[in-house]
Formats: C-alpha cells, sequence, structure tokens
C-alpha cells in the first residue's frame, strides 16, 4: 500500500485524487493546495487529510507525492520531496527552463528518489499497444511518424499567456509520444504556426494551430499537426510508418451505434473530454508509478529524462516557429 | 468472337446490351422486343440489327441468345435456342413453374446446349471473393449463412402482382446465394412475410418485409432478410459463420469521404442503384458466359440446375408464407 | 445508501458483489452460498458478514437482496424476499416454468415489492443508446429486428442437460433484447437447431447453433442467430431496421489499433469476455436497480414481466426446435 | 468527336490511348514513339495510325494533342502544338525548369490554345468530392491540409537519377493536391528527406522518404508525407480540417470481403495499383478535358499555372531538402 500526498486540488489534482482513491494498492492521505477550500473539498471526498505543501514533504506515513500544481512550483516541489526521501510522480511539464530541469534531475539522481513523469498518453492502451507491437517488429524499422492531436476547445486567450505558449502546454505531449514512437532522439525541429481559430490567442503571442516536423540522426522524420479547436471532438491519432508495415490507433467513439439513412452512415462522435478518453490511462499510469515504488526501480518511464527532452523539444519548436528557422537540438 | 441475338429490349436487355457492346469477344448482333421501338433504339445505339425472336433464333450469325424477355417467355425461348443449336445466357428466373423448368432443362440436356443463368450476384466481386474464400477453407465448415438484401423503394402495387411474389422475384436472388455460399441444399424452408412499407402490396396478395431461415440435410442454417424499402440505399450484405472463423461482405459506399463534426463521423450513403452495385459484377458474368460457349462447358455456374433449386425454394417459401407451416423441398 | 444480501458467491455472484462494492450507494452487506468457503472468500475481499439464505432475508440490516444462486432457486428466493420485505434483482432467468413464474410474480404484486430481473444487456451502452434512438423515432416504424449472438466457446456437454438447452439458457437474453428493440410482442415463434460445433451436445440433447424468427401481431419481424462458438470472439451485434432507416451496433475491438501491410488491415480481436464486455453493462444495471429502489419505483426494467415474456419466448422456440413447427405466443 | 494524337507510347501513353479508344466523344486518330515498334504495337490495338511528331503537329485530322514524352520534351511539343492550332493535355510536369514554363505559357496564352495539365488525382471520384465539399462550406474556413501519399515500391535507383528528384517526381502530385485543396497559394516550404528505403537512391542523390510542411500567406498550414514504399499498397489519403469539422477521404480496398477469426478482424489489402486506383480518375479527366475543348474553355483546370505553381513549390522543396532551410515562394 503506497500513501500518497497530492499538492494541488485543482482539475488535474482530482484526477489523480480519484485514481488514487480507486485503486487497492494506493491510499490518499494528504491533499494540500494553496486554496484550502479546494484542498479540503478533494479531501472530504475521499477520506484524506488537509495538509501543507511542507507537511507532506515531511509526513513520515506518506511514500509517495503526487504533484499536480501550476507548472511554476514543479521543479522546487520535486526536489523538495527528493530530499525528503518520498518516491514523486510529477505532471508535465518539469518545468519550463530546461536548467532547471536538469539542475532538478541532478538532486533526484543524488538521492536515488524514484521519479515519473505525468505523459499520461503513452499508457492508453490503444496506443501503448501500438508502441509494443513497434518494440516487437511488427512493422520492421520505424520510418515516419505522424501524430495528429487536437483539442475540442480553445483555452481562453488569458491562459495561452502564461502556458508557454501551444508548443510547450499542448503539443509537448505529442513530442513525448513522438520520441516514444520512434525509439531514437529528433535532432533538428521545424515549426509552423498561426492564430486561426481565436485572433486573441494570436494578440496574447501565440497559436492555435500548427505543424512540427523533426528529423532523427538517420533520417527518420516525425510530423505533428495540432489545434486548439476541433468540432468532432477530441481528436487524438497516431500512425507509424515501418519497413514492414503501418500501425495506427483511432479516435474512440462514444458508442458503437451507427445511424444509416439516405444521407449516408453516420457513426458516433468522438470522445470528447480527456477524462473520458484517457481515463484508463491514468489508471494504467498510476499502476506503473506504484509497481516501480514497490519494486525499487527508480526510472520508471516516461522518466525525468524524458521531461527533459520533451521540454528541449517544445523549446526548439517555439524558436523554431518564432524565427522562422529549423531549429537543431543537443 | 461470340455473336449474340438479345431478346428484350426493357432495363434488363439495355444492361446486357450495353456489356456485350464493350466486351471486345462480343458482338452484339441482333434485337428483338415485341415492341418495335424499342428494339431499334437499343440496335441504333450499338449499330446491332433488329429481328424477329424467331429470325434470331435461326440467324446463321447468332452464336449465343441472351434471354431478357418477361419470365413468361423464357422457358419457350430457352427450348427455342437449344432446338436451333445457339447457347443460351437467361435472365432468371427460368420459370415460375418448376414443372415446366424441368422439362426445359430435359430439352437442354437433350441437345447438349451451353446454358447459363442470370443470377448476377454470384459475379460481385466482394461476394465472389467470399465464395472463393468459403471454398479455400478459410473460416472451416460453414455453419450459418446470413443474408440480408433490401430494395432501396418498393415496386408499384400493379408490379407484384404479375411478378409471382417477392420470394420468386426478389428473394430468388438471396436464395441463389444461400445455396452458392453453403455448398449443400436446403431440406426445409420456413417464411414470414408482412405488407408493412406499402399497405397497397398486402392488398395485391403479397410482401415488402419477409424472412426466411432454411436448413441443411446435415444441419446447416440460413437466414435470409427482404425489404423492399430501405431509406439508406440498396442494402445488399453477406456473412458466413465457420468453425474457424467469420467471412463477411459489407455494402459499397458511393465515396471513401467521410465528414467529421459535432454530430459524428458520416460516411457516404451506400450505392442505390442494381446497374452502379452490380455494373461489375454483369461485365464479369458475360465474361464466364463467353468462356464457356468458347471452352465448350456446356454447365457453367449458375447453371439451369441452379435455376431450377432456386425457384423450388422460392416456391416452397411462398407456400411456407402462405400457410404458416414449414415446407419441405426435394 | 442501499445494503444488499447477495445470494449465491459463484461467477455471476462475484460479478455483482464487485460491483455493490464499487458503487457508492450500495453496502455489501451479506452473502450467502451453499458452499460457505464460497461465501467467505468472497465476503473477506469485500469486508461483507457471510450468512445464510434465511438469515439475509430475516435480516433488518439488508434493503435489498441481489439473487445470484442456480436457477432452480430463484423463485421461491424472490418471494421469500417480497414476502420480507425486500427489494429484489434476480438473474435471469426467474425460473424454467413459466407457471412457476407466473405464481412468483403474484407474491410479488400482493407484496408490492421492487423487482428487476437482470436481462444485462438492455444496460450496454451501446445497446441502450440503439433502443433510445428507436424510441425518439430515429428510425420511424421497426419493421425489422436483427440479433446476433455469439459465445466465443461452448460449454461442457454436461452444463447444457440441466441448462433448459440453449433457447432457454443462451437465447432467452436475445429474446428478451429483440423484445426491447421491437418493443410489441411476438405471436408466433419458429426455430431451427443443430449441434455443428459438439456432437456431445446433441447427444445431450442440446443445440449449439441455432436460429429463431419471430413476428408480432402486427407483422413485424425478428430474427436471431445463435452459436456457441465463435473463434474470433464473442459476437454481439444488433440492427433494427425502420421506416426511416436503420440502427445498427457493432462489436468491441480491443484497441483501435490496426496493422497494415501486404495481407491486409487487420484490426484487433473483438473483445473475447462477457465481464468485459458487459462491464459497464453491470454497472448501469445496478445503479438502476438502486434508482428504482430509492424513488420507491416497483417496476423498474427489465421487470418480473420481461422475465415472464422472454422465458414464454424461450419455451416456444424449444417446442418449435422439437417439433419442427411453429409456435404461438399467448 | 474530338480527334487525338498521341505523343508517347510508354507506360502513361498506354494508359490515355486506352481512355481515349473507351471515350466515346473521342477518337484515337495518331500515335508517335521515338521507337517506332512501341507506337505500331499502341495503334495496332487500337486501330489509330503511326506518325511523326512533327507530322501529328501539323496533321487536320487532329484537334488535340496528348503529350505522355519524356518530361524533357513537355515544353517545346506544348509550344509546337500550340502554334499548330491544336488543343494540348499534357503530363505532369510541364518541365523541371520554372523559366521554361513560363515562356511555355507565354506562347500559349498567345496562340490563346486550350491547355490542360495532367494532374490526375484532382479527378479521383474519392478526393474530387471531397474538394467541392469544402467549396460548398461543410467544414467552413480550411485550416489545415494533410496530404499522405505512398507508393508500393520504390523506383530503381537508375530512374531516379533522371527524374529531378522525389519533390519534384512524386510529391508534385501532392503540392498540386495541396493547393488544389487549400485553395491559398503557399508562401514558405519546408523540406526533410532521408534514403530510408534504398540507399542506392541516396547516393544516387535522392531521397526515398520525405515530409514538407508548407503555410499560406494568412497563415494556413499543409502537411504532406511521402515513401517510396508502402507493404500495405498505393497509400493515398487526403484529410482537412476546418473551422466547421473535418473532411477526410481512405485508401480503397480491393474488395469489401472481411475476414473475422482469432487474429482479428481483416479487412482486404488496398488497390495497389496506380491504373486501378485511378482507373476512373483518367477517364474523368479525359471527359473534362473534351469537354473544355468542345465548349472553348481555354483555362481548363489544372491549368498551365497550375503545373507553374506545382513545380514551383517542387523546387522550392528540393532546395528547402537540399540546404536545409525553409525556402520562399513567390
Amino acid at each position: 500500500m503506497i500513501r500518497f500526498g497530492v499538492i494541488g486540488a485543482g482539475r488535474i489534482g482530482k484526477v489523480h485524487s480519484k485514481t488514487i482513491a480507486l485503486n487497492s494498492k494506493a491510499k490518499l492521505s494528504y491533499i494540500a493546495d494553496a486554496m484550502p477550500a479546494a484542498a479540503e473539498a478533494l479531501a472530504a471526498q475521499y477520506g484524506a487529510k488537509v495538509a501543507s505543501v511542507d507537511e507532506i514533504m515531511k509526513a513520515k506515513d506518506v511514500d509517495a507525492v503526487l504533484i499536480g500544481s501550476p507548472t511554476g512550483f514543479h521543479a522546487e516541489q520535486i526536489q523538495a520531496a527528493s530530499n525528503n526521501g518520498k518516491s514523486i510522480m510529477c505532471e508535465k511539464p518539469v518545468s519550463l527552463s530546461v536548467e532547471l530541469i536538469e539542475q532538478t534531475l541532478k538532486v533526484v539522481e543524488k538521492n536515488k528518489s524514484t521519479l515519473m513523469i505525468g505523459f499520461n498518453r503513452r499508457f492508453d492502451p490503444n496506443f501503448g499497444e501500438l508502441e509494443q507491437r513497434i518494440r516487437k517488429g511488427v512493422i520492421g524499422d520505424v520510418e515516419l511518424v505522424t501524430v495528429i492531436s487536437r483539442d475540442p476547445n480553445p483555452p481562453p486567450a488569458d491562459y495561452v499567456k502564461g502556458s508557454g505558449g501551444l508548443f510547450r502546454d499542448m503539443m509537448i505531449h505529442d513530442l513525448d509520444m513522438a520520441r516514444f514512437l520512434m525509439g531514437e532522439e529528433f535532432v533538428v525541429v521545424h515549426a509552423l504556426g498561426s492564430a486561426l481559430v481565436d485572433k486573441a490567442i494570436g494578440v496574447a503571442g501565440d497559436v492555435d494551430t500548427a505543424a512540427v516536423q523533426m528529423q532523427t540522426a538517420s533520417g527518420r522524420i516525425a510530423v505533428i499537426t495540432n489545434s486548439r479547436r476541433a468540432t468532432y471532438g477530441y481528436d487524438q491519432r497516431m500512425e507509424v510508418h515501418g519497413s514492414k508495415g503501418m500501425l495506427s490507433a483511432r479516435n474512440v467513439h462514444n458508442t458503437t451505434v451507427e445511424v444509416h439513412n439516405a444521407e449516408g452512415t453516420k457513426a458516433d462522435p468522438i470522445q470528447n473530454f480527456f477524462l473520458e478518453r484517457y481515463g484508463a490511462a491514468y489508471a494504467h499510469e498510476l499502476n506503473t508509478f506504484i509497481a516501480a515504488v514497490e519494486s525499487g526501480d527508480r526510472n520508471p518511464k516516461p522518466s525525468g529524462f524524458d521531461g527533459l527532452q520533451a521540454q528541449k523539444l517544445a523549446d526548439a519548436a517555439t524558436v523554431s516557429w518564432q524565427t522562422g528557422k529549423p531549429v537543431k537540438v543537443a
């Protein structure tokens, strides 16, 4: 039984709290949030206690800290948890600063802490199965990875100002998936972007429609397209072309019901909400983290290094979009 | 080069005339029709001559007669063509009278004529491929055959009066397909039917919605459902369940275009017209007939015997519907 | 909070116990089973107590009895629970004796007890949605219902001897679904069956492959096909043809991953196990029962009457198969 | 009746000759080829005469010249045909030299000749329908165009040397489709490429795997991926994301047959050969050209300007790949 302290009672904190509460190997012990009312409401729902971040870090009856606070606090909380001997599961991104990530990973390394980063999509049953088949050699050598990821609705322009921008806030998931599926690091990134969905997003200095293409040292290519708005739902697809075939994973429809009439054959809309679409992924993610803590595996995937690499790619994409030039990645 | 005389310049005669005209191994020599204007128009379109039925039967420059006249004339025209040494391709059904079919097949047998019956669906590339895979053993032993066949729109009630009824006029195609796919004769037939689409069809003594289930001596089962109206198009599907798997053939959509929006994912309507849906089948059917004539194969499939068996099943289904009891088939 | 006593710690008792344990509005209080070890193991798993059937019936801290015992006990246990003022959820079938069901429903009626029968498939999100769209008029008048239901593997021949036979043991689910989708009672039933999968099932006096067609007083038709073995998984499909269109619900694949290579495009197998396929249905079924108990609705669907009608149809199908004749249903 | 002179009796010349021969509004009068035997064989097949290029240009009984010669001859032959008052249908690309295309278009303009360029994919029924729905506003404003195009097998490395490279030889079709679907010119192109399929292609100075992303002045984005080898067939897909929805067109499978067994559900391979996949497109392309000639429309689409723009994009992509930098297009 792993006893968790959850930091952050916002949207993602609620997701993880519920996932922990439903897991028979996990106990939701403490919840911290800068807004006490939020922490109290969530704690009451699952029979947990409210505590400060500092109290969680030092609590003897906490084995693992789940960090779901605003991005700006992730790095220092990872370090504090590591210095206090806790295992750590931290939401993406580790930090908007690559330098701060590198410094944080050194602390984790020194303390030999277990750290896992919350790229939940790797744990989606569809995408996870796709990746396993690649590794089993079902399609031979990977040559071309295509990631399509589109949100149902754009966030308020106010939100994007503090988000680090689409490449760091939204596409970072897809950059991680591209690395995950490719199995080789990317060395060059080229990005295009526009504010086509909401001009206010453009005024705020960000884009809502974007494409990135990247290449590895051996010449393999990945292509990602993003939009902040898809009228047809939460579009999440992957496709990997290899020397012996292609693997694809389609969207998930609400039901299997189809209507057939003179207009055509109409399937249900695709699942529209990230919690519904990735519900199974969050549960599987937590199981993977718990298994790592129990077995003493200090580097469950996605690791701190995975978090670092995704951030480097997101930074490179941002600079490429800003300068109009390809950016090399170390 | 096989020289054809076509009897009948109606809907199906036009289909066959065009198919013959486009076939490099066939020549459309003569067309006969009780309505001279119809024969003349069709002959003019393809550079053929108009002739009487009798003239076609006796013409030295006719190798094969294609019979697309009203059902009531089929048997006597087959016999006449056979007695004049012609090869014969005849539209289904051979006759509404099983006795007359049997008598006709004796003439054909005596003359050693080549005769093929126009069950065009066997030549559809999808259904043909499905049947070939059954015979290759892809699904092991056939256990359960499902045939779904629905027309876009009901015929006028006037038409059904002279048609022999749904089981003989429409379902006969599906009865033939069930035999074709099953590969074993049926020994018992039970039918249900209603006039749900158009009450006038019921008043005319026929049904527009029907189901038949049949069993072979070894216990295998086939299920057919028919409707005279499908708002979503010309519904033509087959499914065969066997000891090692299942084979299915879906409908054909107009294009592969799909629209995705908040209402769902909408594929195109399915092909709605029999000429479009079975265009390739008619061409392949003619090629099969020509190959049989050229090679001297007197029993190309679907044979006269196939026409006889389908008619027996259609009669049995009709009686079963009328009496509410299962009917045995010899 | 509804406090449950569960009778039966076998396969289906385990399913319901888990579903109750995971439901925040339900409490799993007692478990009874003729084999004490089975009851104890299940009780220990969910923190419930072991009790005799009689103790559960009389316990003051039991609001509802969930009956998952062997079929032969269902009727008397429903009556006992009803006479003791409990709400009742009972697995299908109520009894293999129509007479005993009728007598039991009279007791339930007299006591004004809440009774629901466990036809879980009505609660499947796909089939439930399909039925709701029929009721909303999406396809106009229902004309033709097709239910396809095939189990992955046949049961041992020993099992079928005491099961009442395929029509009462397996097809009863599909007979209920046909009633559910049609919305009108069937008045005539015709069945065909064979032992094609396992000859020992035939020797035991049962079939493993079957087809039923039924008609309502207004002429509407339903067709059901069953097999006790489908190499491709647990095949569960429905299709409803109406005057304004068709509704269908397809199988559920394990994942959305597809492999594309020279052999073709291969989708995952379909879900193969009833617990996986109908997991959501069991949860939704329990919620419906709890809502009925809480609101005092004595006739949640599927009701005792639904259980009675399905049994009548299963009996009729059995007799039809045995006699080779259609059987009328009152 | 439009009388055609066909220049080139190679692979594409054969395609067009057959299409002309089957078209009731066209007559295949002359065929020219540098290899007399090839011209003679093709002419004999369709009852045409062999002639020199010069004879075709000057023949009074030729209305239209169809140019299917090697790329290096296209520009001069267009000019000659234009100067002789012929209508012209020319295979893509017009020329590998943008300058020469511009000079050629001036000649065509001066002579007021009808010229159409053979980007056959615009005439595919699926892609054509997709484009028409965009123009009807089905998905609102176009924001993101995705073109996936992969050949079944790579050409010999020898071939690529004289081909102008993948971007000019293969991707030019996709660059044209991206323009066709987008409806706005692209202003910047970034390309990535590698020789992953066949190292000899890399040694020959070309790539076999490539990605291009392009942006319009208003910020819209198109993404193209190419591979010279797809084990699963001739992969030809389009997807257009707009403000009100998405339109997609899938691949075409050989048949609709599916096999279901323990391995999953397997659909047929997709059509593997360009003649089969685009057979209908070639026929529709010719009809469009004939209609333009008959009506005196001098600028049927795809026009000479479309040929020019596609070549500019192909050049830009080639330079981008060579330099690793985005390239602006005028």
